[in-house]
């Protein structure tokens, strides 16, 4: 990872529940740094996203917290105090409003944050502030990740080369527990914050909200993006203005980079299952279908077993509640078709599938036979790991 | 298990799949019974699904054909030659027309079922039937059943009392795949098939579509009512008559023994999930909600695991979409509050919640504060025993 012109960033051991590990990050942003977010549906948000949900109308941003183990999620009163209390010590470091620091928390709920370890810590992280700090704060984020996530592209926007480049967590309670999924992207581009929302809200749309790994929905999902300006590009001030097309597509292939990441390292992942879904009535109805078999024990735990178990992807389509008609759907693994119109496709070849499904990357396909609509999901199979990593003792 | 007045029942091997065991039932029902159904709501159903809706138009049922195995599902026109066939073969046994012999078929999705052996079968059969075969049938419906489900309950209407006996069985693909949930129900009560219809409608509402094993839809659901009339009672014609109070009680109470029957033979399971709401904003609303928890791999995991974790159903609290305030929301395990009004109740006593989740039968309280809907939700355990049954390759 690269650094970005106008971020500097550092990562600490505070000591909050790991120990031996880094487990807070601090992020500086220069002065004009503008931000947009994305963040959890869930009607039981942490602290930390209510925070940041009110910091984003002012759109700019000077900092950014996060610390791993501790969710600060339904805590109360003393949540509030650790996110007023967090941003206050930061704000001060930085020379800056509190609203204008972002804070994000990771890792168990319901435990009250025991902040003051981080406002102690503060100080030397940002004495450590580094334009080279990605790949610690990568690391820094991390719950039950089994490795550290980045993404980088680059883009033009008029004559100027832009970069962007984000770091993600997560692996379980992941359509987006316990492993959060969080989401930090910054650009040196300069973008109004209005540009910035409108771009990360259609990204998230074409990664994020596409990958589920278990169907549970952390309460501390966000995504944020910080630009800098320190590129130089001219301004633009309409999100789609052909101009920041290239800016776009680097942007979602970032998105999308770090959205896969996080469900190929899934809890308990042996394979990553790509979903396509064609013929529907419409794409929202696609979108749903696609989910829908994304989100079936029954197809992760054949997908696992090696097993092109067709007849459960049927009954996952069924299930959707979406328009479909037995009669017309077709489904193949890897290139195949194995079921057509309602029955099994007689004689079908079953070698190249029973090799495919060996594979890391399983490839489904779906055709409803009923329209125009498309839609593509993301999961990763349901193994003996996902049992193990969820259903031990919390330590 | 008891006779019921006007059902005769006999099971034997017709060899579709299974070796070494019963796999076909075929059952006789008296003249004048009547009959009522629910099905499932994937919208790819199998061919005997199609099959029995049209029958139930008729109201009136002379037998029934279930074979488990080979579900029928997906199996385009040679699937309608099955059931045709199977129904044309038994209904010349019993001398009535076929649309009124009914039919269910329960396992493997997809493969064309040689229905030929099950009318090659159907003569023995109907020479065994007995007013005695209720265990031997329990035994032969079932697939990744562990043990045969029945239940029974006696009412009266007016001065006679009148026996409601049914049988189910379903392990996994239960919200409600390869597994899938058939129940049938008889009993000696004579009642109008609207009637039947109204209060198996409600029983199920109350029953079956509340409890959940993996959140598969299957594609071969199916509850049956039968009701022969043999016990003589004084007809009503309205379901709502209070002389038709205790028939109800008795017929929910059967329709709930099965159900939980079938959660507590969940594939894999180790423990048996109750999750009531309270204080929602509508009964509907509450019923997402428990469902929701109920749903929710990170909840069954830790409760597998035997981890108080109200964290997590917090989180699938949340993720359900209904109306939910993070602060007024408490949430108690075995009939201890561990969370009340946004936040960890302070010194709680934890020994007899770790007690509680030790045991087979664990009770999670949810209060939402803000209404007076109610709902309740049963469940198992997701554990290791789940991906064994579905993770390995189709014998």
């Amino acid at each position: 990872m690269a650094p970005v012109a106008g971020v500097r960033l550092a990562s600490g051991a505070a000591g909050i529940r790991y120990q031996d590990r880094t487990d807070l990050v601090l992020a500086a942003f220069a002065p004009g740094t503008r931000v947009a977010g994305a963040f959890t549906s869930n009607k039981c948000p942490g602290a930390p996203v209510d925070w940041c949900r009110e910091a984003l109308a002012g759109g700019v941003a000077r900092g950014l917290v996060v610390n791993a183990g501790n969710a600060n999620v339904f805590t109360g009163r003393a949540g509030i105090a650790a996110t007023t209390g967090t941003a206050a010590a930061a704000a001060a470091l930085l020379g800056c409003p509190p609203s204008e620091v972002f804070l994000a928390s990771t890792g168990v709920i319901g435990e009250v944050l025991p902040y003051a370890r981080i406002t102690d810590a503060l100080p030397a992280l940002h004495e450590a502030l580094s334009e080279d700090g990605w790949a610690g704060a990568a690391r820094g984020i991390m719950t039950t990740d089994t490795f550290p996530k980045g993404a980088m592209r680059t883009a033009r926007i008029g004559d100027v080369e832009v970069r962007i480049q984000g770091i993600a967590k997560g692996s379980g309670m992941i359509a987006p527990d316990m492993a959060t999924m969080l989401c930090f992207v910054a650009t040196d581009a300069a973008l109004p914050a209005p540009v910035l929302q409108a771009l990360l809200a259609g990204g998230v749309r074409r990664s994020f909200n596409r990958t589920t790994v278990d169907s549970d929905t952390s309460t501390s999902d966000m995504v944020l993006l910080f630009a800098t300006g320190a590129a130089g590009n001219a301004p633009v001030h309409d999100p789609s203005h052909p101009g920041l097309d290239a800016f776009a597509r680097a942007l979602d292939a970032v998105l999308l980079d770090l959205a896969l990441l996080v469900v190929r390292d899934g809890e308990g992942a042996g394979k990553l299952i790509r979903i396509d879904v064609t013929g529907a009535a419409s794409d929202a109805s696609a979108q749903t279908v696609a989910l829908s078999v994304a989100n079936s024990p029954l197809v992760k735990t054949a997908i696992a077993g090696e097993d092109a178990n067709w007849g459960r992807i049927v009954m996952a389509v069924g299930k959707s509640g979406e328009p479909a008609d037995r009669d017309r759907l077709s489904v193949g693994i890897g290139g195949t078709w194995m079921a057509r119109e309602g029955s099994v496709v007689p004689g079908y070849d079953e070698a190249p599938v029973v090799a495919h499904v060996k594979g890391f990357e399983v490839a489904i396909a779906i055709d409803l036979g009923l329209g125009s609509g498309t839609g593509t999901a993301w999961t990763c199979d349901l193994t003996h790991g996902y049992i193990d990593i969820n259903g031990s003792y919390r330590s």
